[in-house]
């Protein structure tokens, strides 16, 4: 059974009522065999005792590693936040479980892909003479056909085996929507079946 | 010599020209006898045969995780990236390092701290009766004290070994200044020294 553990990845813990959707992401994790492992879960067997003397941050975020490592997938809610890219937290325990081999699982209730998002963000991006787009800085838009975000974050995905879901999700709905949620958590009950 | 070297991982493959930008950095290196790792360059051995069939964008990514595999470190540019965080390929890589229990280091030419940032980023972001701040969304921001970037970004820093640098750097000089840079890799110096 400790092998159905899925990790819940995603700025899901910073909406208005984390709990509730830490049980709604829960409950369909349920559904489909899995167990769903919220961040906001007390660790099995309780934090390290050495942790006692460390801020509030760095206690979170040793026990956040210590759930991914206890799990057998891991599913990142990629859906943009604040930028053209998925939450920063997300993408560091997606790379971490990448690191650990294990398959890895995305989410995005936007189904635009990442170079069209990047050009729509950057205000002063220029299209030059080779056809790239460089930013008001003169940095580079990534711009490889399809992706879902950085090329870092679609080729864990892909290598390790896992799925990517794009949902087009109507702005209101971008933090309640969970059919992309649904359709992930599906693929990875058929990528752990025995 | 294997020991020494470190991937750099950064933003720094998307300015204008990606690879005097990689020699600076490795020349940095060199100073401080290490062997800076480029994810421009090429991997010792080759690509595998395997990988011929893939596209670009999963080749590279593929590759970058060969390259920091065959490091003994990492040092991220944090410097912030189209948003209030850091280039989320750079913080996929410094998550995929700390699963593999090597030390993480970071470096920022923006001294700001996070939830100051992120406060200035969400044009729409309100105190909240407890003192808390959200976005337009209703998503938290994240406040603890002095933190650069994401919890899980400071927590694998400091959890690791690893050190981080900040300097406030004027916004023209924000993508060539490396003064902070090479205080880090000092930093790596000492942290591999046998």
């Amino acid at each position: 059974m400790a092998s159905m553990r899925v990790y819940l990845a995603g700025p899901d813990v910073f909406l208005p009522d984390p709990l509730a959707r830490a049980a709604a992401l829960k409950a369909i994790c349920a559904r489909h065999g899995l167990v769903g492992v919220s961040p906001l879960d007390t660790l099995e067997g309780g934090d390290l005792p050495e942790w006692s003397r460390l801020d509030e941050a760095y206690r979170i975020a040793l026990r956040n590693e210590a759930h991914i490592a206890g799990c057998a997938a891991l599913v990142a809610n990629l859906t943009p936040f604040r930028g053209p890219s998925a939450d920063p937290g997300t993408v560091f325990e997606l790379g971490y479980m990448r690191a650990l081999g294990r398959p890895v699982f995305g989410w995005s209730n936007c189904a635009e892909p990442f170079a069209a998002r990047s050009r729509a963000f950057c205000a002063g991006a220029t299209v030059q003479p080779d056809g790239s787009w460089r930013d008001a800085d003169g940095l580079l838009l990534e711009d490889f056909p399809g992706l879902t975000d950085n090329l870092m974050i679609d080729g864990a995905i892909v290598a390790s085996g896992g799925h990517l879901v794009r949902h087009a999700v109507p702005l209101p709905q971008t933090w309640t929507d969970l059919a992309a949620f649904e359709d992930c958590i599906a693929a990875v009950a058929r990528a752990l079946a025995p």
